[in-house]
């Protein structure tokens, strides 16, 4: 258990956009760390159809079709259903109602200066034709957030403006009815730095070259590894090469498990004499032995999809519940209660 | 049957921001429309809690304060539960969940052309400080008018581009389904004029002046009637007075039922020799006599709140059923049914 810097009886909530099949760099920079808090956590992962519409909304079928993919994927990596409830967003009414109510509380230009959206919104293009529903996604997250009345949320550090704007609703909601009735939610910020993307020039994502699936076929694998960046100026085997930026000695330092032979590699290449063919196998073997067990389970899964919709559905009906009851709290400092 | 020209069988949907109790002004513009409408079409009655909270977050009890009134101004009036269902915004979570599917569809740019809601945030004094919830509430009132599946809204004219951007976001979803799903909606306009306010300043309602509400005591009719603006220049009996722009004379042409009384009043009036303290003591007989019965049956309502109550509740219902099942129809759309 390495998060045992955290206060036990955390009530964690995390999620991914169903937008496409999750790969290595969710691996290293959150499904790892989930699988070791889902042990002495109560932790919730929302699989999130309806924030993924938010930019795909004119090509729904990106989402639709991504949902058990994605659901695959956490088993497959170790995400027990037992330990961790995983819920699908779009069966949960009590946040689009938690989104409706915050939204009063937040102006356009707040959701204009925040930093992420901002970033997202030139990244994508979307200048003033940006959806209103992604402009307003941040509310959504805060809604998703409190919803569970989560505590602690494992994100990359471009989120943490999510968690300012989330506490900010905290602290509205809480001033309203003059009681605590959200909690504040802390970040919890990875450990690991972000995986490359294989040509070096940024973090892997679907966007960024092509990402190594967690459901990548051997050929797949193979053809990613032969074609990372490396060092450029390593024209022969026999001369230096150089470490830093060379992808292959990221992801060995990720990946392999054997720490010394790692470093080993590290001072044959840049002395000289290491030729990236050989680097590359070496990390191609470690990959394609991370990746098969991981595969194979996710295929079984796939296969019959009968158990990752019960998956779903039970982890979306007892999160309905808990979501619910957090709605009817805030429904009433709003006076929304005279039926009830 | 005064709206013989319009079709039968067409699906109304109407409402109003529980903001404040309902006025002449009301009456005047909708509520006869409705008692009349009732008869003869399936119309269901809105009452918006939720849109009310968009520009009232920070002070929710105006909100909450006044459903009940108003579902007591809508029975004393005469709508009859029987033949319009009356429900509560805020118990019908699929209207929030269509707002947020359909957030997706319609950019921050367009909401912003919105010619009403402009004209609302400048009167308001919002600028960049508007709240989010404000500057989407017509994908919302799309939200309440699909739902429904509306085929006919009464509005004034100033609501008019609430009716296009509803149309638009149909449009949009019917072609994403590449068949009908939606239907488009018409407005139906008030054949009467707005009723001014008796400063005559502008129509009647909640921010001009003091509105007369259907649940006026004696002494407020009174005041309301003799604070009226009339002719600033006639200044004796004998001197002829001007109809034009006559508060007193355009409440007579409404409210009073002898028509050709009134057209003789408005002789001697503009003869001379007719003085307003005249004209406004037949009008004040006139409004005791029509807000009397209202008021007793409002009264009444309003001592045991169980009926109303009921009401709501039965109608919310009612409507929870209806609008699930277009939701149902518009999340298959977007592939969000992979659990059901």
């Amino acid at each position: 258990m390495k998060n045992n810097h955290i206060k036990q009886s955390e009530t964690i909530l995390t999620g991914d956009r169903a937008t496409g099949p999750l790969h290595l760099g969710h691996y290293v920079g959150s499904l790892k760390q989930r699988v070791e808090l889902q042990s002495n956590h109560k932790q919730t992962i929302l699989v999130a159809d309806m924030q993924g519409l938010t930019d795909n909304a004119n090509n729904p079928s990106i989402v639709s079709e991504n949902i058990l993919n994605v659901v695959a994927d956490y088993l497959a990596v170790g995400i027990d259903p037992k330990l961790t409830t995983i819920c699908l967003q779009s069966q949960l009414p009590a946040l689009t109602e938690l989104t409706m109510l915050y939204s009063n509380l937040v102006t356009i230009a707040r959701l204009e200066r925040n930093p992420t959206v901002k970033n997202e919104i030139h990244q994508k293009g979307f200048a003033r034709s940006i959806p209103a529903g992604f402009l307003t996604y941040p509310i959504s997250q805060a809604a998703d957030i409190t919803a569970f009345n989560a505590t602690l949320i494992p994100v990359g550090d471009d989120q943490l403006p999510m968690i300012e704007q989330t506490n900010e609703i905290v602290r509205k909601i809480n001033s309203l009815a003059k009681k605590r009735v959200l909690n504040e939610c802390r970040p919890l910020l990875s450990k690991s730095s972000r995986l490359p993307s294989t040509d070096g020039k940024s973090k892997m994502s679907k966007s960024n070259g092509k990402p190594i699936n967690l459901g990548s076929n051997e050929k797949e694998i193979r053809q990613a590894v032969r074609s990372m960046y490396t060092d450029p100026n390593h024209q022969s085997i026999d001369s230096p090469g150089r470490i830093a930026g060379n992808v292959v000695f990221t992801y060995l330092d990720t990946f392999h498990s054997d720490i010394a032979y790692v470093k080993q590699l590290k001072e044959h290449y840049q002395r000289g004499g290491l030729g990236d063919g050989y680097t590359k196998a070496i990390l191609e073997e470690c990959l394609q032995e991370f990746i098969r067990p991981i595969r194979k389970r996710r295929n079984e899964l796939l296969r019959d999809k009968s158990f990752l919709i019960e998956v779903l559905k039970s982890g979306s009906k007892k999160s309905q519940i808990e979501t619910k009851k957090v709605l009817l709290q805030v429904k009433d400092i709003f006076g929304l209660n005279i039926l009830n």
